[in-house]
């Protein structure tokens, strides 16, 4: 998912894989491999002793353990050290896969190691789950997101930071909509202080499996292209001067982008998936009696093909609808946010 | 790059990697790990558990060792069976990657393994080199082309053939031109008669790597497009009437769209590639003192590193014009051959 919406946005890509998986792992099951931390940190001296690292930009995901998080890590900071000489040369965008909607899907050293290293990153990506685990603020409103942000700034310092897919229950805020997933963003002043943008997207129905990964990919290359009309690669963490407002932030054009892309690409899946379970001959929204574990699929069960279909039905249609990557609608306009 | 170039084309790709090195071994130098034979089988178990085996084409390419060869003969086969019920539902696009130009570049049991497996592929796309190894004709002119073809066709049942870059030398063939490769296809008929076309592209002075992948993936879209639009994706290898001549083949008018494609974007990298090494101070064509092993970057010499710069200048540069892979501009035509 990553590489594919990079190349289409024109971004030369060297692809370090982490695992090495069958299929995606909302279908509950897959085969395959993890790759070791040790095979990470080879790959990046085979780049090294061929002089490939000079990367503009360094996207790092999904990693399969706190000591490939940890290489990861040491390959950013020796990519850095080697744009010393350009400031803005280097810049990483850093997404803390960890979990999602209150639940850890990775080891638990993953968080103190991703705490550790976000501090180094130039914008993480966190989902509010992930907000809460990095800044250890918990956040039941969008007050609770603004603050989460705050911290993320002043005590760890990062330049830009967005909270993807914030969703905040009506019982604890009155202006919560439960049908609109928020996207939260700020690029911090000089003194650390925060200027926060939002962006409400309706949500879907379904769920897809890679948006993380899909939005953390567009921005790499919308934010670039944000910060080069505005003149801002020479400079450390492509900051922007104090004086623009968070609307206008570089960072909130290319949300204001990103999320116009994804919105289109995934109601076209979405279209897709309903098409194409009429073969199963009830509706999609049916119950899906999900199997762990890794049966034969000869001999599973109606309610497993069933889900094992629905999945395939909701790969997102990213390949085919590559024109939508890159040529946004412009469907949304990034708010101020004051709380 | 097949990966790329067949998304690129709208194609989904489930890509099992059959290396996972941090860069292409035309630097000389590389680190990382060739995928065992067992990983390449779990994987396709993977996709079966799952349900995801609906492909309608495989393209095989560069086998580490003869084992992972015979696994992805063993996939190829599940997959034909699986689609036994929809003849032309399965086709098989094998490149036989072995060597080039007289030097085997894989362990010499690979060359059995490929000869025991190409009676089950429906396209098979070897280089001269590669030819003479599965057929046992050596080739020196282009009826040794042809008849390395013919026997392709009579003694292994292979439906169609693409012998890619093939030169032959001015002494031992009057009407060879050492400026041109010549690209030289056939669709059998029933009877097992070769349709013999040939398309002859301008040689670059440049190496790039990468080729033999760009050629395959680009032919795996054109030729289940020329075949769609000859409506013969329900027979079973897309094999057209014995009417139809050599340069009429869905064949024959894929290969042309194919090379169109690569020699605008190979003439795109190697003027890109000049100006790159302008910053070098002298031509590009002289000489490079390339040395074998793995030294550390920073302590190799000059010539070392400009061969290293060299080849970074070469990549090919396929994402940034992934317009020319969609749009060629069809500026060759296939031609009869009669030897």
């Amino acid at each position: 998912m990553a590489t594919f919406v990079m190349q289409s946005l024109g971004c030369e890509v060297a692809a370090i894989n982490t695992v090495h998986f069958s299929n995606h792992t909302g279908y509950r099951q897959f085969k395959g491999r993890r790759i070791p931390a040790a095979e990470i940190k080879e790959l990046y001296d085979g780049l090294r002793q061929s002089h490939l690292t000079d990367f503009d930009v360094l996207l790092s995901g999904y990693s399969p353990s706190a000591e490939a998080v940890e290489a990861v890590g040491t390959v950013a900071r020796d990519l850095r050290y080697r744009s010393a000489v350009h400031p803005g040369g280097f810049f990483w965008v850093l997404d803390p896969v960890m979990g999602d909607q209150g639940r850890l899907y990775v080891a638990e050293d993953i968080v103190p190691a991703y705490r550790a290293l976000i501090r180094e990153a130039d914008l993480i990506l966190p989902n509010q789950f992930e907000a809460e685990l990095l800044s250890g603020v918990s956040i039941s409103s969008l007050s609770g997101v603004a603050n989460a942000i705050r911290t993320l700034h002043a005590v760890h310092g990062t330049s830009h930071v967005v909270v993807t897919s914030v969703r905040v229950g009506a019982a604890t805020d009155a202006n919560a909509n439960p049908s609109t997933l928020t996207v939260v963003g700020s690029t911090k002043k000089q003194d650390g202080q925060a200027r926060l943008f939002k962006i409400e997207v309706p949500v879907l129905d379904c769920y897809f499996s890679g948006t993380g990964d899909m939005f953390a990919a567009l921005m790499v290359a919308r934010l670039r292209e944000a910060c080069a009309q505005a003149n801002l690669l020479d400079r450390p963490s492509w900051m922007p001067d104090d004086d623009v407002e968070a609307t206008e932030l570089p960072l909130a054009k290319a949300t204001e982008k990103v999320l116009s892309s994804m919105q289109t690409i995934l109601e076209k899946t979405w279209t897709a998936r309903d098409e194409e379970m009429k073969k199963f001959g009830t509706s999609p929204g049916a119950s899906i009696g999900g199997v762990e574990g890794e049966g034969e699929g000869d001999t599973v069960g109606e309610g497993q093909r069933r889900f094992l279909a629905e999945t395939k039905a909701a790969e997102v249609r990213v390949v085919r609808n590559a024109r939508d990557l890159m040529l946004p609608e412009g469907r949304y306009k990034a708010q101020a946010m004051e709380v």
